[in-house]
Formats: structure tokens, C-alpha cells, sequence
């Protein structure tokens, strides 16, 4: 039986304006390089930036009911994350879709499936991630599951989760550790700042990081170019 | 043999006309969901919209002598459908065939292959669609057809069909029903715009489109989430 | 045991100057359709257009070392170019290191992989083609060869080789024939030119490349659609 | 509105019986390289080999119903060809679908699409040329057509077409030409066997196709290795 | 920090017992059509069917270290599951892994990567389903978890979970539905054979599954092909 | 100009022989982890084992008239290797070149591109790896080169080298280094006959690589699943 589960917990909202700014492989990083979506998601335009709240959907292959379902699960800050139980690429999402999300104040849609409509999404700044863009249409006939935990381009989401998606990608962090990760993605960007002066001014990575003797102890080694080069 | 069909007929330019403005997921939906080319293909600047006549062109693989004979047979008004006879991702057309076709008034090309040149043909802004981006050269030394029925991107495309194009893909109307499809295009758009107003003041979909008792019937079920969630 | 090879010899700064303004799909042309990589390398933002010196760069799946010790061996006018020992996705390079690269006057970078902080590498205006986009790390653990010959996206390059890259892909010309590529390239430009005048005139390419007397002679028919069609 | 064609017209079982042991490889060459399907379509087992008359099926999506309405469409001698409405790798076709259609005397399937159970299927012996193979269940909600022309792995196929598959792929062969195109094939094959026995005795395709000369026309040259090799 | 969990709970081996027979295809319906990895992992030989516990194992791209970790906590009737932190196909596993794997008495590899010796492991009847072939060798450099919960080809998988794979592919079926599931699939099975045996005598399941009313219901229409055709 | 090069150099047909029964994963590790073609090449029956002295042929896109021109260079022991000067998976290769070949005691055919009449070069068991299968024909009208250092399926090839190629995929030992990497080979064989035999009798690679320590001292960490698990 497919259920839609209502009133779930997401992390708060105080925490997510935290957020704001932090890249997607600030957070990788910050979170121990996991929780990254497949690189298929891209986005339909760019630069993008958003951080929000997880609602999950599941869809059938070329159904996209389920969508509709899960709008009114919605709040404003909520991302809405679509995953289809088998692989299609259809277009399941367009532009009256969007106009519903927006009015709701959804930040964005990620799907691992296709999108429609993508000139008009574009123009009304609506960001989408989606693993391909193709206007076929889907059918409004079978049920599946809204805000259970889901698997979304190889990555397990639970509903509630952070999820940031730039122009790199998606990352999710799991509603308990979306605080520390936010300590520690502040951290990461002071320290990437601190280097990035260093770079600017014409400093070595190798000097920076001091790899030379851990490079010289694997045994790299430095030779001329000959002369017949 | 080889054979170039010419003085084909044509959906009239009173109808094509008609077209502008109506992207491809709406004709895709009009005609009943049929005539969509795979999503393979991919535009490449946007935004991007045009609509015109057929001119259908094999070309055999790595190989774009063909596509020469098809220009003259290129009216204003026409775009140039361009299909390998076995998958070919070379760059079969660029800066110069796009001159020549410019000259002639076509509207843009379709090839389920390879172009390049593709910082001049964004510049001129002509509209390119195309499975691939390479500058890989083509050699002139087989024959092909021009004007043949012909299947491009997995769908069948007769010369002077009319053919659709924007920034989600490509679709295809036969000439005999390029008028009944663009009556249905335009309710679907007057219908659109009635629901669109409505999602942006907030009402959901489930209501709109009175989904609620359907998925009950289907057994959907709701569930508040746990407080261990 | 890995080695990095110093003080190679590279094109002439003279010669990389008079390739400003020459395109990959001209210089492909120009030394007889080779050298061009994989058309999987597709630049992070357009238009864009380099020409510079390489230096190659070898990686182990996942992990970056390797780029580090390479930015060292890079001198102003370069392109580096990186490939992995076996197909990998991750996003080995981003913005900390394209601002090394920049501060040391690097041209650009080539890499069979996966880049990240697009949006930052886009802001500076660093030149980037990879084989996709990717937010995932790597680590810095296992040594590989810089400046020795090496496969990238399918075509060998030798360290100092001239690399050509734009919207349509990269080439790769070999110091060897670095000086009597550009003279081919540029009568090649001048030839189009006449063309491109005559194409704007509507002279059709059946005309202007003499095709008529080849194709009949090839068996090409042509035939007035019938009044069924 | 879904249909489906009856009482079509098919390729007459005399000539179908000619073909027996004719491949792939020889009918596509045959009828001058034109019908073949995609070679993404594999059989699930080797070697193989028939030669029947195609019932075309549409199918949606996730939704293998159609594909019983067909099943009662199929006479003995028939080879079920089945298509989704948009790129699917559900298995949509298993072990009972198999024994129906076995019962009716059909020689096998070709789906541009997935399939399951595959090794009950290779233990009774029947034939499958499919895209993927997946356990991935369907459903039986929407309809499409069964007997329309359809456009199947990228080739237009009338029912009642010709179908030859073996373990190179899968070609059809128009009503029109059937006949004919029998013909050639055996012609070719008659002539293959004389190459095979030339090529067998040691002698070079160069002489027994006469090549030399229009080799060295073209510019061909030969040149001894140097010492330095 | 990286973990490895000893000491887990499996689904009993007496269940496991049960299962033996029962096919991907019926126990993926059987359990409501989830749990299936993606179609992309294929068997290196077939037929092929196995049935036991999972142990998990991660590991970094082209870095097979954690393989090792991972078989000193594998018991009798375990199957090893390995999945990279970001796609890579190299050849993680060879003869070797599949000596000790055996002598230990785990029935099997399910791994989102390469493997190589394959013609080794096909003689020693070892049976693998991996998402690629490559002779690839790795390093061992990074640590990763064994025994945590993993996402696998798009599904996740808790250490101890009933793995089912055969020719089809391969399903995970979590420790606590183990034994409902077992019951669902026999039931299945009986009822499949029943319809079998009808179809054997040439009923159609059009009428076995009485879906000629639903289908009219929904409008489809028959017509006879005109003699055109 | 396209130039055959004839009397090519080749490791000596004494150290052939020597590499009978030794695998590509053997090979490839032996030679330091360079020298394996991509493993898109799959071999067309299994299980097979050769090794053999490479002529290198370049073809262009879906023309295999070089092939004809490569035969009359091959000697006994030779392996043609073929490749497309841009990506096609037409099929260039049947049975009637296999004859060819195999009349002169050609030992099989690596080719980055596609095969047809698989069937019967199985049957003639005349091993092929290729990246595709199509029964797509090809034409004769363009030159390429024959003897020349190629890249293929990624990895650079001389004219003479040594192919080693199995079930696993293939790789390229260059005529220097062809006699080291025998001893190389061989002394690996015989350490993981040793190594074979202690884990047969059930010894964990942990202790008979000695890596428990390494592993602790990079941190990694074990604990028993919790009761709750």
C-alpha cells in the first residue's frame, strides 16, 4: 500500500539560513565526502544555489501522479526530491508544476528523471536538477510513496533532510548532523580562504600542503627533459 | 539508387505561422503524445523556438556530401532534418553550410548527429539541434537520399511535415494534421493559462485537477510521521 | 617509479601568439583531420577559445596528487592536461587550484575526468573542458608521471605539444608541426572567407565545391514528388 | 484513440520457408542496407537464428498490458515486435508471456525494452532480441497500439513485415520486397561462398576484389619500416 | 573515521534454506516490487542462482583495500556486497578474493564495479554480478566502512539482508520481511504455474487475466486492416 | 598521405610462446599497470587466450577498406589491431576477413568498432574483441594508415608490439620491454600460486599481506552491531 506521510520533522529553518552561500562540495567535504547525489543531476541553468528541507516522492516509470500528491506536503524552504522506481526519462515536471511549487515557496526540485518546459523554468528562476530534459508527457495512473526514506541518484534521502544543490550538484546531510556539518563547512570555507591567498600570490600547493617529502618518501622522482625531446 | 525527391508539398506557411510561440511539450501533448524525437538531441544555445517545413536528408556515416544536395532543395521557411544511416557523431555541418542555409531563409537543423562551429552558429543565431558537438571533419564520397520518408532520433519524419523545436527537444506534425494539432495546441495553451492562475494563488493540483477521491480509490494511504522520525 | 620530467621543450610563444583567433575545427582541418580529442571534453562555460603549450599530467582513479606537483612544472602560456590511469568522474580540480593556475599564467585546463566549483572557475574566467562535473573529492595518495607522453580523451600528447581548445572541442598539435599547421590554418581561414561571401550570396555549395557532374556520375536521380505525397 | 489492426496482411509462408539460414548480415546488404535495427538490441542467447512476420506492438512506459492484446493477434509463424512510447528498460516480458506466445507458434520476440527470466526462457528456447534485461516489474494501465506502423530501435516496421534476427541483430524487410530481396540474398551468399574458398587458398581480398589499382589512384603509398623502428 | 561492524544479525539460515529455487523476478514481485538493484549489475556466467546473507563492504575508487577487511567477516552462506564511493569500473576482485571467498563458504559477489579473471572465476564457478569486466589492477591506500548500511546500484542494502541474484539480476530482501516474503514468493510460484499450464494449452491472458472488459472499458477499438495495406 | 608501413620489426616469435596461458590481468600488473585498452572491447566468444604481434590499421567512420590493405601485411603469430579515426560502431569485420586472416595464420582481431557474423566466427573460433556488434556494413572510398603508431580503445600501439588478450579485455606490451615483463609475469604467477594455495586452506589476506597493522595505524576501527540492529 502507498502512503503519504504528513507532519514529518525537518531541520530548522534557523539552521538552514546558515546555510546560505556554502557550495555543494563545501558541505561534501565538511560531511566526510558522503551523502553526494550521482553527477547525472544537473542543473537546467546556471549559477544556482539553494539549501532547503527534503520532501520525497516516489513515481512510477512515466507517472508522474505522485508529484502532485506531494506539492501539498509542501512549506516554504522545502526542496522537493523525485525519484522514479525504475529508470525513465521522461518529462515529468513542467512549467504549471512549477508555477504550484513557487506559489508554496518550494526553493527547487531535484529528479532523477526528465523535466519539461525548461525555457519557461528558466525564466521564472525556478531551479530544477534533473537527470535529463525531455518534453514527453506521463499519466496520472499509479500510486507510490510520499516522504518515505528514498533512494534519489544512488543516494538514501529521508524526508526532513538538508539538501544544497549548486552548480556542481546535490548533497544531502541527514537532519542529526546539520549543525555540526554547518560548523564545519564554515571552517573548511576560512581555511579554503586562507589558501586562496596564498595561491593568488603565487605560493606551491606543494609548499602550502608541505607534500614534498611525503612525495619524495613514495619515491617520485625529478628528471631533465633529454635533448632529443 | 540514390534519389533527391523535389518539389514536395508542404504544410502552407498560413498554418506554420499559426505555430509561432507554441513550445514542443505543448504540440507533443496536442497531437495526442506522438512525434517527439528522442531527447538525445539538444539545442545548442537557448533559449530557442522555431516552427517549419520538412526537408528530410540521409547521410551516410562520417560522410556530409548529401547535405549539399539537400540545400538546394531548402526553401524559406524550411528546416533541414539530417539523419545518419548508421549512429555517426561527427561534426557533419558548421559555420559555412549554416551561411549557405541562412542565405536561403531556412529556420534552423535538426541532425541526430555531430556539428561544430558552434561559437559561430550560436553568433548568428542560427538554430542548431543536434546529438552531439564535434569538430571531427566529414569526408563527400557516398550517396544518400534527400526528400525520402526518413526516421530521425527514433521517429518517422516526412518531407514537408512541419517540425516544432525549442529548448526540451524536437517534435514532429504530419502535414495532414498540422491544422487539427494547432486548434488543440491552442485550447491546451488557453487551459494552461487558467490553471497556471490558479496554482499561483495557491490552489494544489489535487483540487484543481479533483484527484483526491481517484487516489483514495486507489488506496492511498496518509500517516502521520512518528515522533522518532 | 613515477617521474616528473623538468625543462621540456615547448612550441615557440612566438608561434602559440599567431594561433590567437584560430578555431579547433580550422587547425583540425588544417593538419589533415588529426589530433582532436574526444568530443567527451566539453568546455564549463561559452564562448571560450585558447591556444597554449601542454603540460601532461598523469592521475590514479580518485585521487589528485598528481595535478599538485604538476602546477609546479607549469610556466605562463601553458595548458595543462590531465588524465587518469583509468576512467574516473570525480571532481579532481577546482577553484583553489585554478587560482594557482592562474596566478602562474596557466591557460587553461584539459582534463579526462571530473572538475567542480564551476560556478567559482566560471566568476574567473578559467578555462576548463572535462569529462563531466562532479563535486567528489579525492585524496592524495598514489604517484603518477608529469610530462611524460600520454593518452588523453584518445589522442597521445607529448609535453610542450600545442593544445588548441574552444566551444567545439580540443586538438592537439605536435611541436613538429606546430609552425606548418598555422600556415595551413590561416589559408584555410582565408578560403572560407571567400566562401562564406559567396554562401551569403546564395550561391549553393552544389556550385561552389563543383559537386554536379560528381554526384551524376555517382548515380544520384532526382524526381518530382508525386501528387499522392 | 488506441487500436488494433486485425487480419493483416503478411510476407506469405512460402517465401518466409526461403529463408532459412539466411543472416542478418546478408539480407541488410541484400536489400541495400537498409532495416536495420539498432544493434543495442541483443539476443539473450546464442546462436540463433529465425525468420518470421511482425506483429508491432506499442507499449507505455512500466506497462507490458498491450503486449497481452497482442499475444492474440499472433499466428503461427509471427515474430512479436514490441516498442515503448518512450525509452524503458523494464523487464517487461517473462517466462509466461513466453509460453502463451510458444503455444501460438511464434518464433520470438524483439523489444526495444527489457525482459526478465531470462534463463527459463533460454531453457525452452525462445528467441529474444531485447535492449536490456531487467526483473523490473510492469503494469496493465494504459493503452497504446497494436498493428499500427511503428518505428522500433530506430527502423519504421509495417505489420506483417518481415523479420530476420540472429546473433548479429535484428533487420526487417518490407512486404513489398520480400521476394526480391530473397533473391539477392542467395545471390550474395553464392557469391560469398566463392570469396570463401579464394580467401581460404590464401589469396588477398586486394586481388580478388581487384583493389590495387584504385588504391593507388587515391594516393596510397608503401614504405619499409626504418631501422630505427 | 572508517568502521567495520562485527558480529551482525543475519536472516536466519533456515529461511535462507527456503529460498533456494526462487527466482529474482518472483521474489522482487512478491515483496511488492522493491528491493531490486539496478540492471546494470550483470553475471559473469549463466545460468546462475544463489540465495544468502549480505555483508557490506565500501570502497574508495580504484582502491580495493576494504575487500580484504571485509572477507575476514564473512561466514558460510554470506554474499559479499561491494559498492564505490563514486563510480569506478576497475577490477577490484580476481582469482585470488574468490579463493578465499570460497574457502570461507560465501556464495557469492554483487559489486557496482569491475572484476577480472573472469575466465578463473567461471571455471571455479564463483559466482560474481558486476557492473563491469576490467583488468584494472587497484591499490590499497583508503579505509571505508564494512557491515554499515550501503546504498548498492540505487538500492540500499543492511548487512545481514537476504540477497537473491540469478540471471536476471539481483534483489535485496531486508531481515525482517525475510519470511513473509518467502511465503508471498512460494505463493507466486503456485499461481504461476497454474496460468503456465493454461497458456501451455493456448489460452490467451487476455481471458486467464479477464482483461478484455477492462480494456474495452478504457476504449480500446479493433478494426480490420484495409485491403490497401 | 596514407602510408603503409611493410617489414615492420616484431618481438620475436620465442618470446611469444613463452606468454602462452599468461592472463591480461597478469600481464598488466606484471608491466606496472600500463598498456590496457579500454575494456569496452569485449571478446565475441569465451573462454579465449591469445597472444600475438600487432598491425596496426586505421579505418575511417563506416568504411573498412584498410582492412583489406592491413591483411596483406599480416604474417603468422600477427594480431590485426583496428581503429576508427572518429568514434563508429558500424560493422566493419565478418566472416569472409576472418577467412582471410585466419588462412594466414593470423591469431585474432582487436578492433574499436563493430563486428558482424558473429555466429559464424564463433563457429570458426577466430577470437575477436570488439566495442560493438552491427550487421552495418561498410563502404570502400577512403585511405587511412596501415603500420603507423595508433591509438586504440585509448592506449597507444606500435606496429610489432605484443597483444595479450583474454576474457578479461586486452592489453599492449611494447617490443622493449616484451621480454622484462615475461619474467615479470611469470614471477607473479608463480607468488600467486603460493598465495592461491594459502587461501585455500582458508588464511585471510589481512595476515598473509600483513595489513592489520597499516590498517589500524590509518584508524581503522571495529565494534559489534548493536542488539537494536
Amino acid at each position: 500500500m502507498s502512503m503519504v506521510i504528513t507532519d514529518i520533522n525537518r531541520v530548522p529553518e534557523t539552521i538552514i539560513k546558515e546555510y546560505a552561500g556554502l557550495g555543494v562540495a563545501t558541505v561534501h567535504e565538511a560531511q566526510g565526502r558522503k551523502g553526494l547525489l550521482s553527477s547525472i543531476l544537473r542543473p537546467i541553468y546556471r549559477p544556482v544555489l539553494i539549501a532547503g528541507t527534503a520532501i520525497t516522492c516516489e513515481v512510477t516509470p512515466g507517472d508522474n501522479w505522485m508529484i502532485h500528491v506531494a506539492v501539498e506536503q509542501c512549506q516554504p524552504g522545502d526542496v522537493l526530491v523525485v525519484s522514479p522506481t525504475s529508470a525513465c526519462s521522461d518529462g515529468y515536471f513542467g512549467d504549471l508544476l512549477a508555477t504550484s511549487l513557487k506559489a508554496r515557496g518550494v526553493k527547487g526540485l531535484i529528479i532523477d528523471a526528465g523535466v519539461r518546459d525548461i525555457a519557461a523554468l528558466t525564466r521564472m528562476q525556478f531551479p530544477v536538477w534533473s537527470s535529463s530534459i525531455s518534453a514527453t508527457g506521463t499519466v496520472k495512473e499509479s500510486l507510490a510513496n510520499v516522504n518515505s526514506p528514498m533512494v534519489c541518484a544512488g543516494v538514501l534521502i529521508y524526508p526532513g533532510d538538508l539538501i544544497v544543490a549548486d552548480d556542481d550538484g546535490v548533497v544531502v546531510v541527514s537532519k542529526g548532523e546539520a549543525e555540526s556539518v554547518l560548523q564545519k563547512s564554515r571552517a573548511r570555507e576560512a581555511n579554503e580562504e586562507d589558501k586562496r591567498q596564498r595561491f593568488e600570490k603565487g605560493e606551491l600547493g606543494l609548499d602550502v600542503y608541505k607534500m614534498r617529502q611525503r612525495l619524495a618518501a613514495k619515491g617520485l622522482g625529478y628528471e631533465k627533459a633529454g635533448s632529443e625531446d
